[in-house]
């Protein structure tokens, strides 16, 4: 493990790369096995005597672990500085947070644009198809490495809500709590039909080169930049586009041509442009396709409440924003509904906003309180000071 | 003209191509001048002896004019053939029915493909930027090029119905009654980034060109299928989706790879790849493009009420989906706002259905219901037998 220490405002912060040896694959839910594993991670505040006080923090599909730390390719600030710090509601003064970049991701982890042991090449499409449990078991191979044998809680919004949801079908006795934000137990046909549309840009870009672009030394940015731009759109709501932007021009008059005339063109070719300056296309592929594949209930014949038969300990909470249609609250309301079937204390927070899926990352004090709240109880019961 | 007729299931059908002299052109909003204007109609039907019972039938962004005959590219029906015929509430027997192919558009039209007159060359990224109500002053030519002074019925869906307000405002004196199906008065911030994203994939393909694709020979397909299949999204609701294709398979059991797993993902494949075959690059970028300028209130310092105060004498008629998301019932209950105010006739049917904006062309009787009481009741008024 090489470890990587630079403080945060004064905050204990830590993180590395830990490399599994190669006895200890990584078993993927295609038959397949992943060696050598490798998992990019960072951590926030102190782990205390009993190890007891870890919070494991799974993010978005495009997301990484930067969740409190500068991201090294844009210079910004980590994605959830809103959540994560001092005073908020993971609290590193109090709790030992943990961010893995994803299995599949492209800031560290194994993924394809890892090298391929057999050819010595970048994987690119020779890659093995994962899925949100083939992540999961990657974060609790790193949560067991880094000595943890119980998390405080799992968190995570949207892709990393369903991680919530997967570890608690998977790994019940291994975490106190888990919070699932803006997730869903599956994926919806609207949802898969948004991905095929990225995966069908970043593919059209002849600069793709079936996945071997890297060898090529190109890049699909174009391709990547339409995907993005595609799926931007579905993380805001209709009238939070239209508040932000409505009909805005970005000039005086028209331009009577295909400049960017409205403002929200250019806000999203800029989403678009930005977008491939730190992420890869062929993780994309590889992270929208777990996604799909994505249906907790499917391994139970159908019904979800199977699901978390085991995790009647846990203690749930599930988040849902009103005007969030990729993930709507009807689809948090299921998991609800299943988790109350399987007999599992469930909190459930319909938050009023027009943000959409973004408020995730924006200024929304009702998910801060809530947040709060319901660490602050389960962190009482779970007699962390 | 040349006139092509073709008996359709022993209905008179007629059309050709209106070829406009070079000292009738045609007058844009952008302030450009366009000559010599061709227009490709088809009729139906045959026009009384007071020429009354014309009727426009305004298609939408994809759309033709091959309404109610098959389409000589793809071989399939007319496009609303549940709409048009014998016995259907635009029949043939009763209206001389009219549908133009729009201007930017490329089954015979002026548009983007055809030849500048200044090169010899097509036009390409040349051709003036148009918009809805430039498209409508074609239509207004041609039809009094035919020798109908009054329509006795403009009906459109989509952007169709965009240009049927369009008339409205620009022509009150020539249109008897209006239909606007699932139409608005302008574009909203989610329909432009929605159109934005489609031109972005065309502009990616570096078939394209910079417009200039046919000089090359070639046809930036895959950046157009990519368009067709994210705008293809918007034209359904999530629910049809879900019942259409949920998550079924096309094959048993899952490729892990990134073949078509899913139902949803064949079908919106398929409707990419059998939408370039009829359709043209540059004419998608320019219709879009029309699409987003539309915004019928702004030349009336935002008062949209003002656009129809010449309007009073028409018999209007506002139907919406209850489930379109791309142009929503709250978009036409603003038209109706706003006729109401300006002291305008409007009847407004909601019609219940999951089925999306795409009820347009599907089995929803409420639709054909609400089309043929409407036009009954017009037709009584305007003395038709």
């Amino acid at each position: 493990m090489k470890a990587l220490s630079s403080p945060q405002d004064g905050i204990e912060s830590g993180g590395g790369v830990w490399r599994f040896p190669a006895d200890q694959p990584l078993r993927l839910d295609s038959g397949a096995t992943l060696s050598p594993l490798e998992v990019a991670y960072r951590t926030y505040g102190t782990l205390n005597a009993d190890r007891s006080n870890a919070v494991l923090v799974m993010h978005a599909l495009t997301g990484d672990q930067y969740l409190a730390s500068t991201h090294p390719v844009t210079g910004k600030p980590g994605w959830w500085t809103r959540v994560v710090g001092r005073g908020l509601p993971l609290d590193p003064d109090r709790f030992f947070i943990i961010c893995a970049n994803v299995l599949g991701g492209c800031m560290g982890t194994t993924g394809p644009g890892s090298t391929d042991p057999a050819t010595g090449a970048p994987w690119g499409l020779a890659f093995p198809v994962i899925t949100i449990a083939d992540m999961v078991r990657a974060q609790a191979m790193l949560v067991e490495a880094l000595g943890i044998e119980t998390l405080f809680a799992v968190v995570g919004a949207s892709m990393g809500g369903m991680q919530a949801l997967q570890w608690a079908a998977d790994y019940p006795d291994r975490i106190f709590s888990a919070v699932c934000i803006a997730g869903a137990a599956r994926h919806s046909a609207q949802n898969i039909a948004f991905h095929e549309v990225g995966r069908a840009a970043i593919m059209a870009d002849p600069d793709w080169r079936g996945g071997a672009y890297e060898a090529a030394g190109v890049r699909p940015e174009k391709g990547l930049a339409v995907a993005r731009m595609a799926a931007h759109i579905t993380y805001l709501s209709e009238a939070a586009l239209q508040r932000k932007f409505g009909r805005e021009l970005q000039r005086d008059g028209l331009s009577w041509g295909f400049e960017t005339d409205f403002q929200v063109e250019s806000y999203l070719r800029h989403q678009g442009a930005s977008f491939v300056d730190r992420f890869d296309a062929n993780s994309y592929l590889y992270i929208t396709r777990a996604l799909d594949y994505f249906d907790l209930g499917a391994a139970y014949e159908g019904q979800l409440a199977r699901a978390f038969a085991r995790a009647r300990d846990v203690r749930f909470c599930v988040l849902a924003f009103s005007s969030d249609w990729l993930y709507s609250t009807a689809e948090s309301r299921d998991v609800v509904r299943a988790l109350n079937a399987a007999g599992c204390r469930a909190s459930f927070v319909e938050i009023e906003t027009d943000k959409g899926h973004d408020a995730i990352f924006l200024d929304e004090p009702a998910l801060d309180s809530a947040l709060r709240g319901f660490l602050a109880s389960a962190a009482e019961k779970r007699g962390l000071a």
